[in-house]
């Protein structure tokens, strides 16, 4: 089967590899019908050392079971599932605390647990724990807004809606979204459907803000740093913003994260932090109480609601997705999405 | 009269000082019933530089009402109060919120703003916002313990309080406490008011965690560092602790704190930072989805309540204090807390 693999930054091949087999009786093996490419591929994308060892790549994936292990209950051939980007058995206290991307017996694609989701199959550790059907759809016949919905549930969408979540938004808050990615575009979308008042979205690239409007930003701010900072507080009376959403994980977007907080206010991030060590003292976030929250999303507790969310129509996600390749295309959806030539590249394994 | 000001590390002084006048109409003048040293006063102990002027010191305090401005409403000559160790309007959104010590129109005590608290007599702006009266209670006839017990609300009981409060502590809960000081003992007495049903002291000296375990310590940890942090786990089964109170300020307690908080779970800090930057990313808080909250206390937004509580004898915060000095005897004071000889010192300015 083929499957993406990156030999170091900027260096994307599509190659042949060994198809998976069933390893532990609770795993699943499934056919990808869509995957995808994203934004937190193109931090090895700008940095990995170059290596002979290819790194399998994706972990976002719409797939078809074809086969599952002894143990697996809620799966079987044929069922066309939505696969969270990390997976977990669901079943112990931390996972029942909804912190599925924690769980003691869980783990990451991409890694020796388990290869990268961009291929045409996949093995699924825990796949009772991870995987879960969507009712009633078929991938054949589905129309491809749909299915753009549905890979969005995988990670971007529940990436955004952790960060609202975390951020414990009510109803008329003020919310400032930094990043107009895929995933700051999919926080604006939950914070709205969490009932925050003002949606001040931060960036710079206008048909993203666009998306950003559509979904229910009320302001855009294009200025970055102390300028954006600035911007944000005159837009808040002087007071701030009640949360953060910080969808990006460089420090200048941290920096501003807590340059906009309120006092009493919460940053919650979802990008991944390209730093270890930040600012939390007196002069940030200490002195003004100002909470600070998120990680990575533990998809699988948000993933049936959303789901019917989906299905039902009233969040339509899948809009992120604005360019479509075949897998053999997957070097040039990486250089499209590192240019912002694309928002975010849905990998279609069958193209 | 007489005020306590720090020349340097180490420099205690007592001297006289100009009595405080009202400057304007939202102030207070009040003559101290008692006073105290607060731990936080320890770290410009050991290293403010030395200069020709004194450093005003002191921000707790119980007090009778002198005098007041002209448009103070609550408060009227020959109250008894209790005075936060911040000032507040309490009027304005940020205060309504809870975060009176973020209000625009407050501030600190030993700043140019406002002399200290270890005096006297003090002037308290904002003195509507900030005092709050203590009703039926004679300071001249009071027992002594319910005078401590009253003077440890204006900052060790309500921080510690705070720190419980900013985790959201649920009933059942396991909460690590971080440090046996007074504010650390104070978070382990609100932790069991919160319903905690797990409560581990890190501290080593035992008369402190003695106290601590009579107000709901469930385990007492005196490991510290990297054994410290396993002890705590093994305590938690593996998963680390629901809620991790920070009641220190030095960069191993915000070490240790990271090291034992469960996935999801929150560190609350009220111990004054003593570094600005500090560990946030994958390694340390992202990974694992752990928030961290805290900051000085809102103490005027709890005051009214642990007022009543203490007044009803369902609280006895005031057993922190193990020493009680004249104000002229302020070095002392300071000298046996930084050596440990006492816990908390009150400072009786009559004596």
């Amino acid at each position: 089967m083929k499957a993406a693999f990156m030999y170091g930054a900027g260096d994307v091949r599509v190659e042949d590899a060994p198809a998976p087999v069933i390893q532990e009786p609770t795993d699943a093996i499934v056919r990808a019908v869509r995957a995808c490419i994203c934004g937190s591929d193109l931090h090895p994308y700008h940095s990995l050392p170059g290596s002979e060892h290819g790194l399998s790549m994706g972990h976002e994936l719409i797939a078809v079971v074809e086969e599952v292990g002894a143990d697996v209950r809620t799966l079987k051939p044929g069922d066309f599932v939505v696969v969270p980007f990390a997976f977990s058995d669901n079943t112990c206290e931390i996972c029942r605390d909804g912190f599925q991307t924690a769980c003691p017996h869980g783990g990451w694609y991409g890694t020796p647990a388990a290869a990268g989701l961009q291929a045409e199959l996949a093995r699924i550790p825990q796949a009772d724990g991870s995987a879960v059907v969507v009712p009633g759809v078929d991938p054949e016949t589905a129309p491809e807004g749909l299915l753009k919905s549905l890979l969005a549930l995988s990670d971007v969408y529940l990436t955004g809606y952790h960060a609202a979540f975390m951020a414990g938004i009510e109803p008329g808050q003020t919310v400032t979204v930094i990043g107009d990615g895929a995933v700051g575009l999919s926080a604006v979308l939950a914070a709205r459907r969490m009932g925050a008042g003002t949606i001040i979205l931060m960036g710079r690239h206008a048909a993203r803000t666009d998306l950003g409007r559509e979904w229910g930003a009320t302001h855009v701010v294009a200025e970055r740093g102390a300028e954006g900072v600035a911007t944000v507080m005159e837009l808040t009376g002087g007071l701030g913003s009640h949360a953060v959403l910080e969808a990006v994980g460089h420090m200048p977007a941290y920096e501003q994260a807590y340059g906009v907080v309120r006092p009493g206010g919460i940053i919650s991030r979802v990008g991944v932090p390209q730093y270890e060590e930040a600012p939390v003292g007196f002069g940030s976030l200490f002195g003004k109480n100002a909470r600070l929250a998120g990680g990575p999303a533990p998809v699988r507790a948000y993933l049936e609601d959303a789901i019917r969310d989906v299905l039902d129509g009233v969040i339509d996600p899948g809009r992120v997705f604005d360019r479509t390749i075949g897998l053999s295309e997957a070097a040039a959806g990486y250089a499209a999405m590192d240019a912002r030539e694309a928002l975010k590249v849905m990998v279609d394994p069958r193209r």
